[in-house]
């Protein structure tokens, strides 16, 4: 891509200008559009030391509303952002509707970097390429407008540059020790940079090569690229995208109609006999995942009244506080409903070492969601592949990733509803949403065997808890995280 | 991706049956609706030498109804075929609607082989990869389903299957010296299949890798496979595609109501001069593009009475017949509707050495067939880069792509039909058609416009030729072709 860099000759000065003020104008303009239209916009800016990123940039939002827009200055991740997935901390910064966020340097220059002094492999390395590729695309199926920018200068230019910068006590401070060794290593650092280029190239997200000799002419390049991509953004708005084919490896799971509840019981005695020696093991386990920096993810998700909240403290009665979190999910707030709905998991993720439990998931894209029009049909059609990729992005990163669906029958649901219905220190639990969604079973029902068997992957299974017997379900949720934790060991 | 193939395990033999049966049901349905929803399906098989690729597709098949499907067996590119653009023999084969075209080795096979034996070097590889991943979008985008399979089999499962080929004088002649030679240097080869799976792995067309150890397994994976993949699409059906942003470079071209054609005259006697000068001076040319192998490829796309067949007849009058066609484009057969649009102009293009002039082109889908409802809204916005591609595809070829659009202003039309409808001769000339045509002129006009402004690629440049006087559109494709041909030589 580098070798056939040079797309169009910089034009005269005059010319320059007056196409100059046009796309100033014209970018305004656009900015109401993005507005109006709630479309979000993630520019990324990349390219060599010294090629006049930052300077290009403060020149581009000069012209920009500051309300509307965000610079998300990207260093080197820290220590804390270490410890999450190597997405987490540029995921996190996307824009919401109508916003535009630029990116000043992000993953390519992190991958790059990392693949340049040899911490990553080649094999870590082609796994980030892949990851990169699922968050760009993901993003655009979501409706984001997804700019790539690489800002390109000669090895002489840069050479020049850096020179004149050092010589000057006023701008020294701006050249790094790894500006240098770029421009000493120019060749094989354009080897990589053109590598990187090709591997993420992709129809949805291209990459723009800005020919950068020229401060002005660099700022026209992005300004025109930046219109010409905003304009073909609102044309795609609220565009149906196709649904993928899935390629990630799936087990066969039972539908919930071929689950036998009833002889799934355990008496009261025999539940605090294994409840005591589960809660001891998994404590056990959880100072040996904690040392090991092994990040664990439960996600809950199951009927109403089916007993999910007594399950999970049963759970969280065997570990450590200073190193679970315990996260209750319900509709997103209007800042998190502006944004890709995984958004707000991202946020949530766990550190290394640390355990999260989710009360309700991610998968309600495809239950609620689904079922109350809260996206629409395509949304939730593409959300079995976008959630199979999510959890592949954690179990990549390394996590164990469990996922239980909490079983109960439609009269054991009455029972219960029923029995909160009438007890006062109850009551709260009980609302007639419940009731509604009750209502709904049959929808509900197969909406759920569509998800468990679209999502049971390899690498982050589903297990069903039978709970029409409370203590059964609990003693099977401690087993299985036991023995899922065990078998990563 | 071949170091983590391994994706499910082989079931146990009875459940491999029970399976294997409901597949064979269920792909006996899949074909119907296939037929019923007009889906194209295009399956393309790779893999080992000796991995059972053959027999597997005669397992699979075997369940067809042979009236809706075909094999398409893919040697080596014969001499006639290397004469064109590498894509042609490939892209000739494709479905039509509601038919499954299988591929037994294709695309692949000869990249990777070409790579393997040094006749591609790095850079071409590249270029190849980039076409690829072009040629499966634009299917993909264009409705069709793409399924692609690798068959693997490990080193020491190839050497004991080539050895038991051999043995047998029956099916001695089966195995190749390319077989050997593979099984041989069998870790070069992975390297590079692996490295062409990642590289041409797409979310809209990704690669499935069948497990081929044993051959029932292996054709249950397909057809399991398969039938995933069919469902998806037939939910993907007439689903609008987000249209791409531009990455190709454009020249900026005048709007056609800013140019000025009342000067561009020639009076007879210096068109006559002109005209023997410009048609020896081409003559030589075709000769020596025809000795150098260069393809030419001239467009005319004009309005009604333009003087398009004039035009096309003095450039044709300089060439040798043997070494050019003309191709005068109409509405579309039922055969080449059932197809990609582009597909009939695949069909067309000249062998290397030789010129082809088109009387209308493939930029009917921008103009005709926007304007009068011949496609989808998607469909056209879509076809601007999609036709960008194709021309591409002809320069990289190394094809000389030259594209007249045959200007003149209203007034001149009218005199022209006017003419044409009181002279018996000329009568023929003239349409119903071309006056309901006319009566849409500033939709065509700002259709035109914008067709020119999104299409104007450096590689493949418009030219406007300036018609109200005939002799100066004449002579200007003339010295444009001239000039064109001078420029690549």
């Amino acid at each position: 891509m580098l070798k056939e860099w040079h797309r169009a000759a910089r034009p005269a000065e005059d010319v320059l200008e007056s196409r100059l003020a046009e796309a100033k104008a014209a970018l305004a303009a656009r900015q109401l559009s993005i507005k109006e239209q709630g479309l979000p916009v993630l520019v990324l800016l990349e390219g060599w030391g010294a090629a006049g990123k930052g300077s290009v940039l403060g020149r581009v939002i000069r012209n920009l509303d500051p309300r509307f827009f965000k610079v998300a200055v990207m260093g080197e991740p820290t220590a804390e952002e270490r410890r999450k997935p190597f997405l987490y901390r540029h995921f996190i910064q996307i824009p919401e509707a109508g916003q535009i966020v630029f990116f000043d340097s992000g993953w390519m220059d992190e991958v790059t970097r990392q693949y340049l002094d040899g911490s990553l492999e080649e094999e870590a390395y082609k796994s980030r390429i892949a990851s990169i590729k699922r968050f760009e695309r993901q993003l655009t199926d979501n409706g984001y407008l997804v700019m790539k920018f690489f800002f390109h200068i000669e090895e002489k230019q840069q050479s020049k540059r850096l020179e004149g910068l050092m010589e000057d006590e006023n701008t020294k401070w701006r050249v790094s020790d790894a500006d240098m060794r770029q421009n000493k290593n120019y060749d094989s650092y354009k080897k990589v940079y053109n590598q990187y280029l090709e591997d993420t190239s992709q129809p949805t997200a291209p990459w723009y090569l800005i020919d950068s000799k020229n401060k002005k002419w660099a700022q026209l390049q992005m300004m025109e690229f930046l219109i010409n991509g905003i304009d073909t953004a609102l044309k795609n708005a609220s565009r149906a995208v196709p649904i993928l084919q899935n390629t990630f490896p799936l087990k066969p799971i039972s539908k919930l109609a071929d689950i036998s509840l009833s002889e799934k019981t355990l008496t009261e005695e025999v539940y605090r006999t294994e409840l005591k020696s589960c809660q001891k093991r998994l404590q056990e386990l959880h100072n040996i995942i904690y040392r090991r920096k092994i990040p664990v993810i439960i996600a809950y998700e199951g009927w109403d009244a089916a007993g999910k909240g007594g399950n999970i403290k049963r759970i969280a009665a065997a570990l450590d506080p200073r190193g679970y979190e315990v996260h209750p999910i319900a509709s997103p707030e209007p800042h998190e409903k502006a944004r890709h709905y995984l958004w707000r998991f991202w946020n949530r993720l766990p550190k290394d070492g640390h355990i999260a439990i989710f009360d309700r998931t991610w998968y309600g894209r495809v239950m609620v969601e689904r079922l109350e029009g809260f996206c629409s049909e395509n949304d939730w059609q593409r959300a079995y592949n976008e959630i199979n990729e999510f959890e592949k992005e954690l179990s990549d990163w390394g996590a164990i990733v469990i996922k239980f669906w909490v079983q109960i029958d439609k009269e054991t649901q009455l029972e219960r509803f029923t029995l909160r219905q009438n007890t006062p220190e109850k009551q709260w639990k009980i609302t007639d949403e419940d009731w509604r969604n009750r209502e709904k079973w049959d929808l509900y029902e197969s909406a759920i065997d569509e998800m468990l068997q679209k999502t049971n992957t390899t690498y982050a299974p589903w297990y069903v808890l039978e709970s029409n017997n409370k203590y059964y379900a609990r003693i099977k949720a401690l087993k299985t995280v036991i023995q899922e934790i065990e078998t990563h060991l």
